[in-house]
Order: structure tokens, then sequence, then C-alpha cells
């Protein structure tokens, strides 16, 4: 259950055997059905998700109710409302999982005790960190500078698995575009 | 020259006066004119710039040319394109200072070597990268989900000063609006 996280501490970080094993002990198991939600607008993140199996849909939610994914988390990434995780406020954005999805998790609390106590962690927040920024940097570029057919042809190019392994419908909602213009922008290029 | 920064260091970590004496003596000053770039695409982030006087502009530009800016750094903020900074890849945006500014930078090597040689500096940087997070994050939040008179209506209950200080030509291109679009917006509020 902890092995594909285990990897993914030692493959960033410089950790010995026994402070990985005190890291992996405030991890805890969690399955969420297709469609389960984990957490609510209004709350705070509680919690950091690393995803075992399944995928988790992080998105934005319009005045309107519609819908806007910032990010999927798929097997052996980190996931959580990090806007939130770092200032306490309240979620505004919801994670749910689209297919069954288990996952380990720490909670925030013990999350910044370990920033406390063990030096490592500290250097694998800053790489979560840094690995974060970049990714919603280029998202944020890619919004304001590309059309959608730039948009969409970015992720062939960076992310053709999201394109095979996701429905036409979370594609068209990654790119902020109707089913439809994707379909016309399918048959074009 | 100095004073800014030491008071905006000592504002966010625990740091004794030997330990911010050695921060700051890797710092330099540096005095931009007006419109002058200090930096170009294509080459990577070298350098950490604090704003002690005057204000920055960081933009990215589109394909056909067109600018959008994605942050102003005013006194009292660093600035750099964070994203070739961590990962050492060619700038995608530029930096041009918007009036004459007075400022002090640090190079990224030497930043890189403090974080190895300060545990103070690591959290000085985990400071930064979080706000730097947040910041962009709800900016693309912003983009996806608000449409032009949202946006604007956020920007005068978040940062009047923006409005106040800049341009309508440089509030229309922080929104990625025209400047027509701003002035019917502003008729309309």
């Amino acid at each position: 259950m902890y092995q594909q996280l285990a990897k993914y501490i030692t493959d960033r970080i410089v950790v010995n055997d026994e402070q990985l094993q005190v890291i992996l002990s405030y991890f805890k198991a969690l399955t969420l059905k297709k469609n389960e939600v984990i957490n609510n607008l209004g709350n705070p993140a509680r919690r950091m998700y690393f995803v075992n199996k399944g995928c988790l849909r992080v998105y934005f939610v319009k005045e309107d109710g519609a819908e806007v994914t910032r990010r999927f988390a798929f097997e052996n990434a980190l996931s959580t409302s990090l806007t939130s995780f770092i200032s306490g406020e309240p979620l505004t954005e919801i994670t749910k999982a689209i297919e069954t999805t288990e996952l380990v998790y720490i909670s925030r609390a013990d999350f910044y005790y370990l920033l406390d106590v063990l030096p490592c962690w500290e250097k694998f927040y800053r790489n979560l960190l840094e690995f974060a920024y970049v990714n919603n940097t280029r998202r944020l570029q890619s919004f304001v500078t590309q059309d959608a057919t730039e948009r969409y042809k970015l992720l062939l190019k960076e992310n053709p698995h999201m394109v095979q392994r996701l429905s036409n419908k979370l594609v068209a909602n990654y790119l902020n575009i109707s089913q439809e213009a994707l379909s016309r922008l399918k048959s074009k290029i």
C-alpha cells in the first residue's frame, strides 16, 4: 500500500530508512467510489492525497454552476487544493474521483508537524511546491495566450495519455471548451 | 539600500543578525530606466529581484506579438520568472520596468547556495513559493471562471491601488481585454 509512495519520496529527496518509515506512518488508506467527492466548498483543505490507483479530478465551479477542470491527478501523483492547504482559507475547488480510486493521505496537521521535525520533509515540500507552481503557471500561460486549437495541440504533445484515457467530455472540460468545439477541433487536426 | 529587503525578510522568517548580513551581502543594486527590459526570451532566469522603488511588469507574449501581463511587482515585492528560475529552462515571459525602478537582486547561483548553507533561507523560499503559487492559482481560477466584468470587480476589491496607479492600457492588459472593453466596463459599474 505504501510502496508507490515510498518510491515517489525516495525519487525526490535523500531520506534514510528510519525517516521514511516515520513519514509513511502518518499516511492512511482511503478508497473512493466513482464520482465520490472528497471535499466540500466552504471547508479548508485538511488532507494531502497520493493516488495509488485511479484518478482524481480537481475543478473550479463557475457562478452559473459550470465546471472547469484545473487538474487531473493520475497514479503516483500527489493531490490537494494547495491554495487552501497553504492559507487555511475555504476551498474554491472540488476534488472528485472519476473512477474507483485508491489513495493514501496525510492530514494537514501531520504534514506541517513533519515539516517541523524532519528537514528532509522541508526539501520534499519545496519540490512539491516548485512542481505545482510550474504546472499552474504553464496552465495560466496557456489559457491567456493560446486559443483552443493551440491548447489542444499542447495537450496532445505534453500529455497524450490524458487524451487517450479520458472521455471527450473531460478533455473538453480541461480545455474549457464545449464537446462540440472539441469534435470540430479533432476533425481539423 | 538594503533596509526594505531586510524588513521583508525578517517579517517572514526567524533570522539572526549574522545570518541576515550574510543574506544581504549576496544582493547587488540595479536601477532600470523606464521601459528597460531585464531579461530576454530564450535565456533562463538568472536573477531574483526585489523592488525598492518603481514597478516591474511581467508579461507573456502571444504568437501574434500581443502581450498579456501576468503580474506587476510594486515596491517591496520579489520578482523573477519563477518557472524558469526553478527549471533552468528558457524564459517564456518578459520583465520590463514601467517607470524608473530601483532594485536589488541576487543571482540564481547564490540563491541556491544560500539554500544549501542556511536552513532559514529554505523557510524563506518556502514562503516565497507558497505566495507565488497562491497568487498564480487565483489568477488562473479568475481567467477560467470569470468574465471580464467579474475580473475587473475582483481587481477593484483586492488590488485597488493597481487601478489607481496604472494606466488604463496596463489595467486592460492585466485583465486581457482591450482598452475599449475596459472603458465600457467602467461606464457600466
